[in-house]
């Protein structure tokens, strides 16, 4: 577990001049990235290339793991994959790799593409990403197609493969891509340094090649054609990798040899991988699992404990800077093996308050706004056009427009439940606006609906509540009873250290603060009381409230973003990462009112009562965010709430008509009707 | 007293949408400044011209003063009217202006020049300023000649003056100047929109003009030929100038009218200005002064008197937006009298914790090193020629290299005292490092030095110590006295409101934080102690140590700027004005080691002892400057500096001979001695 904690302390220690050479490699890009960002980059993780991040971890000792998925033959496979990405991500992979299937279009645009996939996990899901390629059978302006559209997407590294011949006719074609290396050596050509190169080795020869020696012999050709570094095929005893470690170094190949790590998790998938790759299970292996075939668990308990203990001798033996696994897209036996080890990150540290993207142009976003905290996703696709990441302000000639909302359907942005599983938690009949409250409170209080199932997500927060949430639950609870729909949420924070468990992020020996903040749906006439209950809180509190026609009340600058969440560290210049910013606002006002529609209304029948219902709260409600400038105070944003409710429950007396020419009564005022 | 506190308020309010007329009139300008700065530009009065400020005062009826000076005979002459400048500008004129005497070669490079003078107040004293201008018996090419001057110096504000023919023979010329009238037509028609342009009003009509109605006409055809605003000639009882309000509104000038005040100061002046201005002295002020015209003090407090109960009917009156002052280049009656009118700010909020200058380009600069604190005019010296102001770093390609140290005589960066003072405060005669350090000890504690007197500023430091330096005098003490030279420090402040007295900027309802700072000079041998002593001390504490040879000692990034200062406002991005940055300490460096010489060393003769002792100083001592990070903690500088002593005073043993191999002797070793 010792890295667990080093790891944003190491990042951050070796961003001196002493890694500069690296950083330089990453060419013009980077210095104009340097340039244009008004805040430290805080990790040099986010601007480093896979080359340098793992020739950093392998200097410093610290063992690091990756993860190989291939591509799933269905969209709400696709969906599910992302999901797992997300989490295995949380463990701190060093990178992920998604395998290229030639049969299944993996070029595509398909949501079930290997590219597509790989584009998916560098832009929205944050990691560092190698998408395979394989040659065989294809012409040089497809594999440069391809490879464009990698570059395209953000993907900086490919696994270059010959792959299997389709057919059995297949023959040596003179100009075309016969081996692994002709692809390094045309990526090298027509892409110069752009891409970071793996490629194959295999621990026992590849199965189609004269001899071990013939083939290493290869191995060494292609790492001379320009490749980076080598993922083994998978082993299944320590010395066979250690072995082939050693015939590599000794034929002159010194780039980083990373073993595949294959947990047996069950007797068909074992033998279907042994049958495609012509491996041969040891004797010992096969003794054990022969007698247990018919029993997954034990099967995977072994495949666990088998895995464990060859990576204990791999890490032990000094040959080896990281792991890498063959998942089978799973996540169990994986996750055991790591955490045995001590390489899963329990507790990730947070570079940022939020995920950063892996996409090469997006590595120095530094401040993004509020709104989208639970749709980090929907944020990244609607700025995927920008060239140039705004430093705090999105209203100006320099900031380009986000994106339309027209593509609510991406799969990546899908709520991963089904339609039935969302009418269990939403409500299969809705009655009234309160039967819309109460779905609101059963999310925030993780306690059953009237029909007994929890609500594990809503349109605006497609997972359970977050940790720091938690901290505000009685509250939000309270006020969701009474028809303020909350939807986001921080409390504030005045200088907890930067290791906090919950509200920590940013290097070690700093310090994160943040504004109170609340963002809800309300009735217009909670509005009409809420309005004139701010007016106490002037200036500490800062609002803004729109309905879905745009019609907007504030008593911010309009062009101004509020900083909610910003860091202090030792020696470097304060981070800002999360404001409220008003332009930005109207964009996501656009987004939230529209999920009222597109993920609830739409689960019912056209015209029908709970169709109309969430319709009416549509057209209706307003969508209002708070700040409360004054972090070093008790947030006193439940106050302005009570206060609120406080007004609702007993209004003023009506006022006297001899002093309404005066005093003109407040509920009749244009002014007090927002966007009336 | 009343808008004292809501100056910064109002500025920070008016900062919406409703003001985008005005500030949009600033032109392309404004719209890159947007665009470019990173942080918030806290206050529109930095952004501004001169005629919106006018009328947002006028609108929200905060009166305002301003003040008149005319350039000085001497150069020494010119360094007192600056530090005058620096004194009255704190009490928070809107404007000042500087008379135009054509036989004083006003357009030159001079110290006493007109132009200069009013240059250094723009640049050096952060005062808005207008420039006086006549163009009687000039040609076109001449005037366009100083305009163009001037608007390169930064110059915003032009008073148009026909001026006074020089010699008796003056006749009107075809093309030429004749009035006051053709030079306002003249700017406007060769600098559009650039210059805010303000034109004389005579309340009792020009001394040449037939009559007082043609001078009222004339006085129309100045302001519809583009002038902003007139400022008109004193007057002795308040109906004079309302009446003259009355008559210019009713031919229909609407543009704001400044009354010219001027307190009677003694009874030469009096009777020199009005000879020159061919004023008559109302028989009610003369029966007053003449009894009592050798008592000069009685007669300033009679004008004092007389121009407060003057002052206060023009301002109930209504009409009167603001007073402007003809101070004669004196302070003290005119401050008396505008702190009798409550209109003197006794304690100015500040922008940003440091001057703002009011040059146009450098309106948005909002970040500098530390460094320079307190010498900041030396500093805008040496970024004059930047065309862009960095935000944060110093070093990227985007930065221009700071100026060369080469016009130390400039005399807005002299010391204020003669070289007779220096010897006085610093010594006639130095006999040891010892009686250098007593000096320093002299100025921290505000004693007396051994000769008897007060060492009221340093080379590094022209004014005795600033409020907040005095926070940490008992340690600042204590440590000078055993040869830890300090010249600049700040202490810790964790989240202190923004209305703070002492450390304290901003707009209200913030917090400003600091991380505690100090620089000093000591001996090489102080610092080996010290690096060895500042091993504990990491991260928590970030230092760079250098020598006049530059040799360099960090453990901070080499390009990444520390903040040191920041603040929290409502709705607003957080600002981050001051920094530790290493790139910009490297060109201080050199500035903090020439003035041991240029300032200090030089006042001996050379070769002899005390010469020799500054130089030897400056040859061998090394400066050093320590940031403690961990700002919401007691600040741990003052202990890393006892440990030094410590150190020093209890050498660690010398290891037996038989350990030195595996534990090799620090004070041995090449790296414990910085820049050997």
């Amino acid at each position: 577990m010792q890295h667990n904690g080093a790891r944003v302390e190491d990042t951050w220690r070796t961003c001196s001049k002493s890694d500069s050479s690296g950083a330089s490699n990453s060419g013009c890009e980077s210095s104009k990235e340097s340039s244009r960002s008004s805040t430290p980059v805080l990790d040099t993780d986010r601007t480093d290339r896979l080359r340098d991040k793992m020739r950093r971890r392998t200097e410093s000792g610290d063992h690091w793991f990756s993860l190989e998925f291939f591509p799933p033959r269905t969209a709400s496979g696709a969906v599910n994959l992302i999901s797992r990405f997300d989490r295995m991500g949380s463990g701190g992979p060093l990178f992920i790799d998604v395998t290229w299937h030639p049969a299944g279009d993996p070029g595509s645009d398909k949501e079930t593409s290997s590219m597509m996939i790989a584009s998916t996990a560098v832009n929205y899901c944050g990691l560092e990403s190698i998408l395979h390629l394989t040659c065989c059978n294809q012409t040089k302006e497809k594999i440069t197609g391809y490879l464009s559209k990698a570059k395209r997407l953000g993907l900086k590294n490919i696994m270059a493969l010959r792959g299997d011949p389709m057919g059995a006719d297949w023959e040596e074609e003179e100009a075309g891509f016969n081996y692994a290396t002709d692809l390094v050596k045309h990526i090298r050509c027509e892409f110069d340094d752009y891409f970071d190169i793996c490629v194959a080795g295999y621990p026992t020869g590849h199965p189609e090649a004269e001899s071990y020696d013939e083939d290493l012999r290869h191995l060494k050709e292609k790492v001379d054609a320009g490749a980076d570094f080598i993922i083994t095929q998978l082993f299944f005893r320590a010395d066979t990798f250690l072995k082939f470690v050693r015939d590599c170094r000794a034929i002159g190949i010194t780039c980083p040899i990373l073993p595949g790590i294959f947990p047996i998790q069950g007797y068909q998938s074992l033998r279907q991988l042994v049958k495609l790759s012509k491996l041969e299970v040891p004797e010992e292996i096969m003794q054990v699992i022969e007698p247990i075939k018919d029993n997954d668990a034990a099967i995977r308990n072994y495949g666990i404990e088998q895995a464990v203990g060859m990576c204990r001798v791999l890490l032990e033996s000094g040959e080896v800077p990281g792991l890498h696994f063959y998942t089978l897209n799973r996540e169990v036996a994986t996750m055991e093996v790591l955490r045995q080890l001590g390489l899963w990150i329990e507790d990730p540290r947070r570079t940022l308050p939020w995920a950063v993207s892996a996409h090469p142009k997006r590595k120095v976003e530094d401040v993004r706004p509020i709104f989208w905290a639970s749709r980090p996703k929907s944020y990244i696709y609607r700025t995927q056009d920008w060239d140039d990441f705004p430093n705090g302000r999105w209203g100006n000639s320099s900031s380009p427009a986000f994106g339309e909302l027209n593509d609510y359907y991406l799969f990546y942005l899908k709520s991963k439940s089904s339609k039935d599983a969302l009418l269990k938690m939403w409500g299969e009949e809705l009655t009234s606006e309160q039967s819309v409250y109460e779905v609101f409170t059963s999310y925030i209080t993780a306690q059953p609906n009237v029909a007994g199932h929890k609500v594990m997500c809503l349109p605006w927060n497609d997972d359970p509540l977050a940790p720091e949430t938690n901290l505000l639950k009685d509250e939000l609870d309270k006020v969701n009873r009474r028809g303020v729909l909350t939807i986001n949420s921080q409390p504030s924070i005045n200088g907890k250290p930067s290791s906090d468990p919950i509200v920590g992020w940013g290097p070690p020996g700093g310090y994160v603060f943040q504004k109170a903040y609340l963002e809800f749906f309300t009735s217009s006439e909670n509005v009409t009381a809420l309005l004139k209950v701010l007016k106490k809180y002037e200036p500490r509190v800062n609002y803004h409230i729109v309905n879905v026609h745009g019609q907007n009340t504030t008593n911010a600058h309009d062009m101004q973003p509020n900083a909610v969440t910003w860091g202090i560290f030792p020696g470097r210049e304060i981070v800002q990462p999360t404001v409220v910013d008003p332009v930005s606002f109207l964009y996501w006002k656009d987004e939230a009112f529209a999920l009222w529609i597109e993920q609830w209304a739409k689960l019912y029948e056209d015209e029908s009562p709970s169709r109309m219902i969430i319709k009416y709260i549509h057209d209706n409600y307003f969508l209002v965010n708070l700040v409360d400038n004054d972090f070093p105070l008790d947030n006193c944003l439940w106050q302005v709430i009570d206060d609120m409710f406080e007004l609702l429950d007993n209004p003023p007396e009506e006022q006297p008509a001899e002093q309404t020419a005066e005093q003109p009564n407040d509920e009749q005022s244009d002014k007090e009707q927002p966007g009336k």
